[in-house]
């Protein structure tokens, strides 16, 4: 099933993907709904972020390539993590499916995407265990990890980075059901592939990490988790689109508008 | 003016606190309300947490004191900011006035408390003025910053050191009217104070916080900023109270127990 929150006729609300189509629901999908009669034309809609979470985890290094290249960036060795560890993004930073990504002016010509699978929390759960693990699991949605490359290495965390307003386009839709083993993401600029990697290639996957925070978080409905990137990124520059593409949930994309002051 | 998120009767509500009573209110302090008819004793309502905010925000090392006692332990040199920069905390380690702090099963026995003051943003600002900067400020509350010390060395983010369930208390409540410049922030534990110093003691303060973040962030209502701690905490045990006040804001007051397995 593939739940889109959107807009149309002055209107927001959730739906539900069929085809072409979204029919339109009542309540939402972490509590009651109830599917509506009304039916709207896809590509008529405004696509809205599918939501705001109330914990925003973000895995940091999670795939061997994109650690070799930080690595190579920084002039060290990689450190490949021996457990799973999280971070965090801010929700200021969130932006739907085809709304701009706006670069600060102060930016340096630095800015990469990180094309990432977005997990989507869908109920209260603690002190998980590798067989009930996946059950705390809604769905499935993209991200764009927006970074600013030279911040990242002057500030003390990674707030201007990767949290600056518009750095965390994500959607366009939660897909609820996947095949995992079968996923590939792939990222293009400007209708050009520039990275491709098995989603699920993760040195940490998502049942490790769910019993990990489980045991010091209790994860709630609409929380996400960002589980990282593989590859790297070519310097992006105003006016690129990007798309991250995955398989059996769609495309995010975002066009990069350097900000006019 | 001080408001209090409570509940009374088994419904939750804001108030407005005059003296020992508070006064229902319909609606919220960040858009329309009412002020209603309903009256209750303080001493009788559960105080609860008063808001999630949307990004949760708080500032690392802000005091001299603090980042010397950091710097020792870490045995390095104290290491003086030269520009404001934010990290943020985790909404789901966020709990209330009264209510427990659990320290995990698998924490040590380096349990520290750190008492903050905390900025509650009232509207959306960006691109703020040291001129305007307070305009978007509708109040303060206290916040503190448990933080297990081990966990803060080996893990690579904050993650567990810092927004483990129960670790961020906050409140009791919001006041809109205090003076900075006679502030004090004072720390108990079981009754005897442990630390003391000026609030405002702030090497970068609340205006140039707000200047700043504002030309990456758009603040948004609800929105908080934990402005850092003075000072080092002993290690606490289970069953230490521990009470931070702030001159003309109140108490904030939670108990701390061990996790049991």
């Amino acid at each position: 099933m593939r739940w889109l929150k959107f807009t149309a006729a002055g209107k927001t609300s959730w739906g539900i993907i069929e085809g072409e189509h979204v029919i339109a629901v009542e309540g939402d999908p972490f509590g009651e709904w109830r599917r509506g009669t009304q039916s709207h034309a896809l590509k008529d809609v405004k696509i809205e972020l599918p939501l705001i979470p109330r914990t925003f985890y973000c895995v940091g290094l999670n795939y061997l390539k994109h650690l070799k290249e930080a690595a190579d960036r920084a002039g060290t060795v990689p450190n490949v993590p021996d457990r799973p560890e999280i971070g965090y993004r801010a929700q200021n930073a969130l932006i739907a499916h085809d709304e701009d990504v706006v670069i600060p002016a102060s930016a340096t010509e630095k800015i990469h995407y990180e094309g990432e699978l977005v997990v989507v929390i869908g109920k209260k759960a603690k002190h998980l265990t590798e067989a009930n693990a996946m059950d705390c699991v809604f769905g499935y949605t993209i991200g764009n990890d927006v970074s600013e490359r030279t911040w990242q290495k002057a500030d003390r965390s990674l707030w201007r980075s990767k949290n600056a307003d518009t750095f965390k386009p994500m959607g366009p839709w939660i897909e609820t059901s996947v095949d995992l083993e079968r996923m590939e993401t792939v990222i293009r600029v400007n209708g050009q592939e520039t990275g491709r990697f098995r989603t699920n290639d993760m040195i940490f996957g998502i049942v490790p990490f769910l019993v990990e925070l489980s045991k010091y978080f209790a994860l709630s409905p609409g929380d996400v988790i960002w589980m990282g990137t593989d590859g790297a990124s070519p310097d992006l520059k105003s006016g690129d689109v990007v798309e991250i593409d995955i398989t059996g949930i769609g495309t995010l994309r975002n066009r990069f508008v350097k900000e006019e002051v």
